[in-house]
């Protein structure tokens, strides 16, 4: 970290998520330079913390080994957070998170719906002791929505229709292999809040913000046109091609997958040069766009009779060299080494702090690259619950040794 | 839309984009209330124009058969923008963008990276316009990476490590069925233009924003633990199931499939319970979480075997009444009829403002609820290239009728 700010620097967030979804808000909020208190349960804290695999003093480990073993999950997660314990629960625990409250500018929960309200940690509590409070709610299906089953990544993907756009008529659905729906409410909860930030500029008070993950996935699947497109009889679903675009698609190499794009006249005449086929452009059945869609699977099979005979690498250069838009189909720990993104902290190294490992962990950074501010984590996270009670609760609320050793004995924090 | 305020309002956003990346991030702003006013070359304007299908006088069509059919990409993307249109290598258009610049907050451009300079629309010349403007730029490779092949969102998929996450072992990578690469980057640059916004507030002054398709993708692939994961000999791409946390992932119906989660004892025996089959707690093989992982293709084949005789329905009926997290693979069109997506606004109707059509046009909605404010699109989107020029250059700018009727002579406009 330079000594440029960060844009969000002299914010505070108190931050009562678990798990993935709300965790991740806060994370973008702490890279983006605001301060984040995470408050944990004394007795164990964030379940993520019991996510294997692990890394400590034995390396990474599929099993916790050691007291200060901690989860990948955790060690992603809550980096640039500060760490309170409180067990909210207890009457007191209500009054810490309230004065905390009444320092903070941001407040993120993702309870199930209607659980903040009854610990009595929801935004009515919080707008109470701080009309200014930007209070955010990540839930499954919306703070209002009556309780249900949990809201699992992998149910909103299925609700969403996410799921059932990828793979191929006749083929079975595919589980996206990032967990999309728990990514995406986050990115549009910081949305929310920064929003609310705005208009708290105007207007001096805070206000509620509520996102769902049903209604964030949705709304990214709906940007696609599908009832037009079924109306005008144009398939939906296509798997690794899109006929209508054709050749455009994910082909297959003697080691590995290329995806290509050679929709337009020039892309599709390189393409057949490439395949050192260069007649193919005076084929009637490929000689112009509209026999090129019309023909589609056949040119897909003879593009593949090409790729199939060819490294991923020699096709790569010799389509790039004929200008047709193409890319390996990386594997992920490949694309964490890109030089771009490395270069750019969009994916960046992580470790635990007092442990070497011999595995490069990488994980996700803030993908936004500023020319007047830095962004980045400070260099503090709670690996043990509760690992920052006496520096927040003497610094932040100059509460007293006496008062903090009540608290800890009582089991508040 | 009531008379509440929206968070965005009284900021002004002049737009560059073109396509999807671009336009999103700036309909994202138009949705929270920013004034945006989309520029576009009088030639033809966004080549969004040209996707089909179209809507208009003969309803949905696969071909554009009247003047004032719009493609429904435009119609869903242009929401709430007023259009300008505007010559950009004409040196007398880019006086009549920076004097726009001098009125403005928020510039926002997705030109392949170094064309915006070239234009002399780039971020120096806006800065010296109004050293207040906040300047976004979305790229596939980011602001500073040399021009190389077209950053299409198949390409991004496939050096993110997304495509080869999905699917499972020894199949080929997936195609993701919604244009995730082509959303997240406007998704992480409206974060960084808020973000900037805020910062402002504090100096007084703007920055640049540059924001990679690469980078935001691979950010929320790297997410996951993959070289950890590898490290402990954890499969990373599994397919429609996951065999650390069985039973969990996507089983087959008679008519369709459902996702359903039992990963923790009180959920595997609602399961087995649900398919009428509760002796299987006791058996050996499932009775407990290792002894359930350990044998999970023998797990999920016997799950598939009962859900195969149910409809879609009924098995989310009988698993739902035990408590497990269980969803149908919904189509998109269903899901973007969900009733709580629907109440939330986070999938709209969106029709020509001229014509009806039959068919039910749904696209993307702002999906954050704010308690103290609104978001939704003004009634105003530029049917023609150029509609609202006399609007914006009389109103915004200032400029007489003389000066824009020479404009338009001279093709500026």
């Amino acid at each position: 970290m330079t000594d440029r700010e960060r844009p969000l620097e002299g914010l505070r967030v108190i931050d009562l998520t678990r798990a993935l979804a709300g965790p991740y808000a806060t994370l973008l909020l702490a890279g983006l330079g605001a301060e984040v208190i995470k408050i944990e349960d004394p007795r164990g804290g964030d379940l993520a913390r019991e996510n294997s695999p692990y890394v400590g003093r034995d390396g990474v480990t599929v099993e916790r080994k050691h007291d200060d073993d901690v989860s990948i999950s955790h060690l992603t997660r809550a980096r640039g957070k500060l760490g309170v314990s409180l067990d909210l629960k207890q009457p007191e625990a209500r009054e810490v998170f309230l004065d905390l409250v009444r320092t903070a500018d941001i407040v993120v929960e993702n309870f199930t719906a209607g659980t903040a309200d009854r610990l009595g940690v929801g935004y009515e509590a919080a707008k109470a002791a701080n009309p200014r409070v930007i209070y955010c709610s990540l839930s499954g299906f919306g703070a209002t929505a009556p309780e249900g089953g949990k809201a699992m990544d992998i149910v909103i993907q299925a609700l969403s229709g996410a799921m059932y756009a990828s793979g191929g008529p006749g083929e079975p659905p595919v589980r996206i292999g990032i967990p999309i729906a728990d990514m995406l409410a986050p990115v549009f909860s910081v949305i929310g809040i920064l929003s609310a930030l705005e208009q708290r500029h105007r207007t001096g008070i805070g206000q509620h913000i509520d996102v769902s993950m049903l209604g964030a996935l949705t709304s990214f699947v709906a940007i696609e046109n599908w009832s037009a497109m079924a109306a005008a009889g144009m398939q939906a679903r296509t798997g690794l091609t899109v006929q209508r675009l054709s050749p455009f698609g994910v082909f297959e190499c003697a080691d590995g997958y290329i995806a290509l794009v050679a929709v337009h006249e020039k892309l599709a005449q390189g393409l057949f040069r490439a395949m050192g086929q260069p007649e193919l452009s005076n084929d009637p059945r490929f000689a112009n766009r509209d026999s090129r869609v019309a023909n589609a699977a056949v040119l897909e099979e003879t593009i593949n009779g090409w790729s199939r005979t060819q490294s991923v690498a020699a096709a790569v250069a010799e389509l790039e060299a004929q200008g047709v838009p193409v890319a390996p189909v990386r594997h992920p720990e490949d694309a964490l080494l890109d030089s771009r993104v490395v270069a750019r902290h969009e994916a960046v190294p992580v470790a635990h702090p007092n442990y070497t490992s011999e595995i490069d962990l990488r994980t996700a950074g803030i993908p936004i690259v500023f020319s007047g501010a830095e962004t980045g984590f400070d260099d503090v996270m709670p690996i043990a619950v509760g690992e920052h009670n006496d520096r927040v609760l003497t610094s932040t609320l100059g509460y007293s040794p006496e008062r903090i050793a009540a608290l800890r004995a009582k089991g508040v924090i």
